[in-house]
């Protein structure tokens, strides 16, 4: 596989407490199956600048494309958009076309647009925006970058308006087959038939359900023929 | 705070394929908050060697303990033990003492101790072993990196075996008061009141329920007099 590579950047300590569960990356890595994209790695990160401009640099410098959820709210520790300006060395500031949509949102709703909400205005200089259909406050798009909200509901959508944007390879297709059998006795012949389809990757994860143990065993590659026949090894195999 | 650190390394391609969604990190976040670690960063990288190493490098480094996830089955794509072994510049072969525990295992069973399985016995030099009750393949310990299964019953059952052996801090204490008003007009008084008490760390995470909008607040830290007089006066600014 040589496709696109991503990488997510989750940020806020309310991950690390544990008090919230994670669902966007979850999301985003079957999004970017789909698109031919190949996730390759995931950091959650506190909310301290220090940690997320290291994260974003790194990140930045070993991917595709970078998206990060989490932390670009109207409160205080909301600090993703200025450390991913100093990722960049990049000046921010209030910007107008974000304060414009800000705007325009708060006068619908009869709501004072205060210095809390105009700091979501913040927008790295030379950043393209990303639009908010559920609550306004843009996330925006700086080198390969992606800044997003962490909210599921606005993360989602904001990801649907940048996913055609995005250049992916040839979609992963996987195909896969429960094995009732222990896993130890799957891994001889799933070795054999991995060094045989060196193209594919197979993964084998145990399950357990209502006693019954055994394997559902993964294969995931771009060559649909060659999933087929090793798929169809392994049943006559274990048939 | 100045408790010792921890840092979840989650290995495995159908994390980040999409096809799995990790519980492990969330379980592992709530025990470390309880047991006074904090939790500071996670990272999910591929079944590859050197993204293993790596990781198991960076956050050996930067944390006091680190606990890994998945990869350490019978099957040809579970490269772990072999790449913490290398992180650590450390021999690695089947351990007398980690094979006794799977013959046993095996024999109890009725089941063939095949090369597969053997493989799990492989335990890199000067590394501790960690009980596996339920399947009995152990995890290990080396350096301060702690190595356990990806399937969530066993992560969780070996995790409750070393915690007692970790050291902890003054366990981090959170408050939280639901607050029926729009983030962006608890924003300024929130900002108030973290300035004012150093000690805690405070965030505000927004939600929609039943059409009513709001925001929980989560403040955080070790001083529970600190906490209880911070939380007494949000709820008195938004009573």
């Amino acid at each position: 596989m040589s496709n696109p590579t991503g990488a997510m950047l989750v940020i806020g300590d309310e991950i690390l407490s544990g008090r919230t569960r994670d669902s966007n990356t979850n999301h985003l890595a079957c999004a970017l199956t789909a698109a031919g994209i190949d996730l390759a790695e995931v950091r959650v990160v506190r909310d301290d600048a220090e940690a997320i401009i290291a994260a974003v640099r790194a990140l930045s410098a070993a991917c595709t494309y970078v998206f990060t959820s989490g932390g670009i709210g109207p409160t205080h520790d909301d600090i993703t958009a200025d450390a991913v300006a100093r990722a960049f060395d990049a000046a921010i500031d209030i910007r107008e076309d974000a304060r414009a949509i800000l705007a325009a949102h708060y006068e619908r709703a009869g709501t004072d647009l205060n210095a809390a909400r105009l700091r979501m205005a913040r927008i790295p200089e030379g950043a393209s925006l990303i639009e908010n259909p559920v609550s306004a406050a843009p996330g925006f798009i700086i080198g390969n970058v992606h800044v997003m909200a962490g909210v599921p509901s606005i993360f989602e959508a904001m990801l649907a308006s940048i996913l055609p944007s995005l250049t992916g390879g040839a979609p992963v297709i996987s195909r896969n087959l429960d094995i009732h059998r222990a896993e130890g006795d799957i891994a001889g012949p799933l070795a054999d038939l991995a060094a045989r389809y060196p193209q594919l990757s197979f993964g084998s994860y145990p399950f357990q359900r209502s006693g019954v143990h055994g394997a559902n065993v993964v294969a995931r590659g771009q060559d649909v023929s060659a999933l087929d026949a090793a798929m169809a090894e392994l049943a006559e195999h274990f048939g």
